[in-house]
């Protein structure tokens, strides 16, 4: 099953800029849920995206991620009744893995975060600098919580 | 955006029977909501679709479905929370027009429906001598409806 294996972190200051290899618009649509699943829409680039991902299992969830075509994709994302979170991402390698550096736009604008994705549940993170606080396991910083409380929390903080 | 448009009818005798051209083994499941939509994973012969449909508009309803590899299926049936669908579909070409008719099995075992998708809402149907009470605006005969009555109103009809 394919999984997805995912641990964020606030950032701290912006020593990740310098790493940069790629950096590409994404917008993400919250097109259903259930349990703790939920289906999502998602348009990155030229591309597009319908993604299932399953309950969380501590880091891990099962996401199933399938290549749509993009004039389709718009009207999914007219079927989502959440607002879609847009964000910048870019991409920064380090330590031998791969960081995602989120800077959202529109709903949730001055929300950022550094997410790196793994390939085991218990593999050892080389940490950047640029990485903080661990926020993984904390229900605040989900996307449908912070959706809820408008980006305030995190306005706050920086 | 692709459409589906879909008219269904109770079945009348086994006239159908002699016409049909194919059969299939279908298994649908439920995966999630939203709003008046539905995320359905679906499986046939060898084939599997992950399927978005949108809020009904009279007889026609929004609908994009994508091939997903079948061992990715199975794993998505796992993640549905609503008992599966199981039908045999026979394919009945009649009056220039192709027909469904739906023998299901396992959880609505003992109801059947004739169902024809048309390219226009309004698009005259040749009514076959098999095709019975017209049922498509009929809550009672959708499925969700039946999976939660246990299938016990068709059973008392048949």
């Amino acid at each position: 099953m394919p999984m997805e294996i995912e641990r964020k972190f606030l950032l701290v200051g912006d020593g990740w800029k310098a790493g940069v290899v790629e950096t590409r618009r994404l917008r993400d649509g919250l097109l259903a849920r259930f349990g703790e699943g939920k289906v999502r829409v998602r348009h990155g680039g030229d591309r597009a995206w319908i993604t299932v991902k399953g309950p969380r299992d501590g880091i891990s969830r099962a996401e199933f991620e399938y290549e749509i075509p993009l004039t389709e994709a718009d009207e999914i994302f007219a079927l989502c009744d959440m607002p879609h979170v847009e964000k910048v991402r870019h991409i920064v390698p380090y330590g031998g893995l791969t960081w995602a550096i989120d800077i959202h736009q529109g709903a949730l604008s001055g929300i950022e975060f550094a997410e790196v994705e793994l390939e085991h549940p218990d593999q050892p993170i080389p940490m950047p600098p640029w990485a903080g606080e661990e926020v993984t396991h904390d229900l605040r910083y989900r996307k449908a919580t912070l959706l809820e409380h408008n980006a305030a929390l995190l306005r706050t903080k920086s």
